[in-house]
Formats: structure tokens, C-alpha cells, sequence
């Protein structure tokens, strides 16, 4: 595959499971959660209501953390059909602090990738979830020197990215986004004329995936996050 | 009181209680929610509990609604021994759900206040809360158009609107603050060198009151947001 970077200036990362470790503790969560009602279902129906919910609450929770836990108090109460204990939902917010108090976990190779594109390229960081959780990860995470900018979205689509790079007086076709999500680090980014770079985490949360069948797109894949030094002198 | 707006070239606004109502429906939800639990407690000691929870899980959750519910059940669960019905946890979930989707009512005189600093100054909004729940109301209230742009912040320390007003590139000294929290709106932005004005709300959240006894700062108070016109022409 054939792809170009020599116009970059700017690169943007995406942070959950591109910089750090993240969808493996809501995996580990949803596993704790299915724990806490066997009792009522089988994990695969657990999984599956969870879910759900969560998509049905996207549109006024939003991304993040905080609307996660809503949704598992509010699943509990229905796959359960109220007979939930106290405890239990108790339990349930108290897998949400343990989330947001996680240490980070960097993946592989970052800081070294951070340190060598710094010199060349403005760095930014466009993450969507919890504001406060997000900018808490990146303190915590000691990448924070490595950054021009950091922004938080409500979400990543087309006109998200194109209000942000306005915002930024960032030239499209001089950007370009590297992340885990083909949906939203990727294919958004190609459809407004950006760049992207695609870096599969070993777990993508099914809201995330996506079908390439319907898109002709060029867009590089690396399978670490250090493959890309090799395109980007 | 003399005040000196002639070197002012971005005026920053203040979104819940500035630009529309929002403590009242946090009011209205707590009275709700101690009427819940009214056969556990008193409503002044669910008052008291709940705030307490509140303050607690502030570093954990930061601000916003989605924050706000999850104390609530935790409250519930702590005031009722744990006696509190499920069905009762769900009529929680659902108070947060009816914030989230409230019509944004705007406090009067704003939009004509808006129109007509646009042609002069460059407006933007300056929040916090839950992002998208802020980027929702902002939508909804009709307002978009008047701003250049907006930012919801985790916090509105000194320290955030240094960072902010660094990263949009605006003189501390061609910056003015409008808001109806002295501890939020107006403190701070003193404290760093920036004007503000105060437009008290009728009803303040008790952790957004501060004692003036310490501080010797001058800055425009005013009752409704219309008489800002007289001081900006």
C-alpha cells in the first residue's frame, strides 16, 4: 500500500487503546457485572442486554465512563425484573470508581513514538468520553509534555473532526489522525480529505466495529504503534 | 463602583444560570429525590447527606448531571440502610434521564444582550458539566450562532482559564468574564488578571458560594444581564 505523508504537520491520537490500555477494564467490568447477576441470566444474555442498553443510552449519556455505570444500574434492575439486591447495585457503582480510578497503562512503544514525532510534528490528543476522566488519564499517564493540545469530544464523526481542525486552523490535508477505532479514528478522517493511520487493539468494543465492504478507502495499518516511525522520517 | 472596560476584546460567557436556567432543575430533582426517600429520613437530613455525597464524589466524577445521579443512588442506598426499593432506584435513573432531555428555558434579555455585544466583541461560552450535555443545551437554546466558540472545562480554577485563554490566544487584559457564580465566574478570573462581571442567579448551589470577607477585589455587579449594555457600548 502506497500512502503519502509528506504534507503532515500535524498528527492527532487518538488515546483510549491507541495510548493506553482501556477497553480491557470495561471488558473486565462487563465480566464482573454478568458475575454479579448469574443468578438471573446466562452471561451471553447479560452481555447482550448490557449492550443494549448502552447503545439506547448513548444519544443522552453520551461516551465515557459515568453513562456506563447508569446503564448497569438500569440493566441490573431489568434483567433482574427488580429483584436486584441493594448490595448488588451498590457493587455495580463501585465497579465504576474502580474504573476511574485505574492506573494507565501505556501500550507499547508510546512514549519513544511520542518523543521522536515530537521534534518534527505538532502532537495532539482528540479523545471522546468523560472530560474529567480523560484529562485525569492523561496526567496520570506522564505523556502530557508530549502534546500541543488536548481536546475531548462529544463524539468523532465527519463534522466533528471538520469543526475541530477549523477551530485549530489545522489545513485537512495537512493532518493526520493514528487510532484504534477503524470507525472513528479512521474512516471519518478519510471521508473529510485527512489522513489516518489504523492500529487494531487486541479488544474493540461491537459499537465500534465496522464493515470495510463498502468503502474503497487507502489508509495505512500497522500492527504497533513503532511501525509508524517508519513511514514518517 | 468605577470599572474600565475600553481595553476588552472577548467577552466570555457563563452557561447554566448566566445564559439559562439550570440550578432550578437541580432544586426540583432534589426535592423529588428526597420525597423518594421520605419514609427513611427528614428531607433536611436527605438535603445534607446528598450534598455531602456530592462534594465526596466530585473529584471522582467531576461536574454534570450524569455525576449528580450516580450520588443520588448512592445516597439512596446509604440514607435507606440499603432498604430503598428497586423501583425507587429506577425513579432515580429516571430524575437524571428528565434533566438530560429538559427544554433549555433562557433567563431574559439574553439573546438582544448577545446581538448586540456580537458586532464588537468576540463572544465565546465557558462552561462545565457533562460535555455533551452542554453541547446539547447550547444547540437547543438557539444560541449557537452568537459564539465564536465554546468550551466546556472539568474546572474553573485560575489555573483552567490560564490554559484556556493561552491556548485561544487571548490577552488576560482584553479578557471579560459574565457569570452568576462568584467562585466560578468571577474570582478566579480577577485572580489572574482578567475583569469579570457578576449576575447572581436567585438560587447558587451551596458549593458554588464563597465568603467575599477575604478579598478586597473590584468587579461589577449587576442584577439582570441587560444592564452589562450600559458599561460595553
Amino acid at each position: 500500500m502506497e500512502v503519502d505523508f509528506s504534507a503532515i504537520q500535524v498528527i492527532g491520537f487518538d488515546a483510549d487503546d491507541t495510548l493506553w490500555v482501556n477497553e480491557t477494564y470495561f471488558r473486565d467490568t462487563e465480566e464482573a457485572f454478568a458475575a454479579l447477576l448469574e443468578d438471573y441470566e446466562t452471561k451471553n444474555k447479560i452481555d447482550q442486554e448490557l449492550f443494549r442498553k448502552e447503545i439506547k443510552n448513548l444519544e443522552i449519556y453520551g461516551y465515557g465512563v459515568k453513562g456506563f455505570v447508569l446503564s448497569m444500574v438500569e440493566s441490573a434492575l431489568e434483567i433482574s425484573n427488580n429483584q436486584v439486591s441493594q448490595v448488588t447495585i451498590s457493587e455495580i457503582l463501585n465497579l465504576g470508581k474502580k474504573m476511574l480510578e485505574q492506573p494507565v497503562e501505556l501500550l507499547q512503544g508510546v512514549p519513544e513514538v511520542l518523543r521522536k514525532l515530537k521534534h518534527k510534528y505538532r502532537l495532539i490528543v482528540l479523545t471522546k468520553g468523560d472530560l474529567l476522566d480523560q484529562e485525569r488519564k492523561l496526567e496520570r499517564s506522564g505523556l502530557s509534555e508530549y502534546f500541543h493540545h488536548v481536546e475531548v469530544l462529544s463524539d468523532k464523526k465527519e463534522e466533528n473532526y471538520i469543526h475541530l481542525l477549523n477551530h485549530l486552523q489545522i489545513d485537512v490535508k495537512e493532518f493526520l489522525m493514528i487510532g484504534n477505532s477503524l470507525k472513528s479514528d479512521v474512516l471519518p478522517l478519510l471521508g473529510i480529505g485527512a489522513q489516518a493511520v489504523h492500529v487494531p487493539f487486541h479488544t474493540t468494543w461491537k459499537h465500534e466495529e465496522v464493515s470495510m465492504k463498502e468503502n474503497g478507502y487507502n489508509y495505512l495499518k500497522i500492527s504497533r504503534l513503532q511501525d509508524i516511525l517508519a513511514y514518517l522520517k
